[in-house]
């Protein structure tokens, strides 16, 4: 699947106007201020899906810990900028999952944040993903590289 | 004037979606979140009306500093309610203004936020609004009680 | 009980230097940062004293709700200014007590905090303040005004 | 060198204690909170060797970007955990450098994070790193892997 066959109803980004509270003393983009954000899309996309990522052991007898994230910054981004996200499936293996979150400003790159996640059993080992997570994660677009 | 003689073009509210990042550890929507949103729909509704509240120095030679900022807790939130918010004018004295920030979830009124601003000319002293913040106040509703 | 008679062996307050993360655009110290450390404060102050606040109906019965929080800045904070809280009794009633959280910066007040809560029975009722949650309210400084 | 050769009486580090601000709504440290303490962690080691990390251009003549950050996770942490902060020197090179912030509790690792940094001269091209920002570097341990 490539990200141009992707039909999805579902709203799986968030659109917001970068405000003093996200700004540093030098009026820059807090470097800390997208991993809320990236957390907010994949929440609430995953919710869009039917799934609550904190209670998924209740849902589907499975839960996710966060392995790592990560964000690279591509382009400063001052206050009252439009940010918006877009979700990528960056990785998908059997046992976990990497998701990404690209932050555009009228179209153009400014940050791309990733959170790498495992899929653990109720006693705590590694295992497959549910089919219901997996058919979200297929929903996204594919990352291009 | 009363809220109901209000016309403006201007969206002074914001809609967001509460997240895992915005809860505590027992579910509920962390006490300081609020704060933030108060800001980011206070300093982006003036900015749509053309007044960055961090420059107001250079823009309207007298800025404005915060005195006291309130939070008032009706009902409780939680992960992924969806919440808007409502600025209304609370009190719009001859130095100083207070802006509320009314918190809503389908309408229900969920928490009520308050800033207490001053007006101090360059030389730190007391000084009236400019024209270009009254007027911005001045489209605000104003408050019912 | 004046503040003059506590002699209390808990730790209650916190030390800390501000950094650019707590520090808007204008390099100020952001207005809504100093809630998190009231909620730090108290909370670990309780834990202090045995009581996790977010398990009250636990161990205790009861619970606490916050109705409202509230901050008053006196001075100007910067980065790299390091700020002391110290917790003070403002108010004790029957079933609800406020508690206030003095920030200063070398001895000098630089800001003042809140925050209201009621107690409630695990039937949603108001309920008195358990012995254990009077006791640790007890030891604290009484506010002076 | 290597870490045991390290003597530097500059407090490199900081000590705090989780509360619920930091906990999202399964009582587990959310995983965004560990970026702004190691900003606070770096930033405030770097102001105490007399480098404002937001003022090097003033300073020194060059300043810092912030490239990318990172934080992985090795064991969970609960509300009311205390842990402590250690910078170590990932990676130098001649116009970038990386440095981790680890994070223990009782000794034991529980998360890893790093930011990497480049070097810009005023005219925003990449230049070495100045003799005060080598020296800062250079006193703090290296990473073992």
């Amino acid at each position: 699947m490539s990200a141009g066959d992707v039909v999805t109803p579902i709203r799986q980004g968030l659109g917001f106007q970068l405000s003093y509270g996200d700004c540093d003393a030098v009026g820059i983009a807090y470097f800390a201020i997208f991993y809320p954000w990236m957390e907010r899309s994949y929440s609430t996309w995953l919710y869009a899906h039917g799934i609550r990522s904190g209670q998924m052991s209740e849902q589907l007898g499975v839960y996710t810990v966060g392995l790592e994230s990560r964000c690279r910054y591509v382009g400063m981004c001052r206050v009252f900028d439009v940010l918006n996200t877009q979700l990528v499936l960056r990785h998908l293996g059997t046992t976990s999952f990497v998701v990404a979150c690209e932050f555009r400003r009228d179209g153009e790159l400014v940050a791309v944040g990733e959170i790498s996640f495992a899929c653990r059993s109720l006693d705590h080992q590694k295992t497959p993903m549910p089919p219901a997570l997996l058919a979200a994660l297929n929903s996204l677009p594919q990352a291009r590289d």
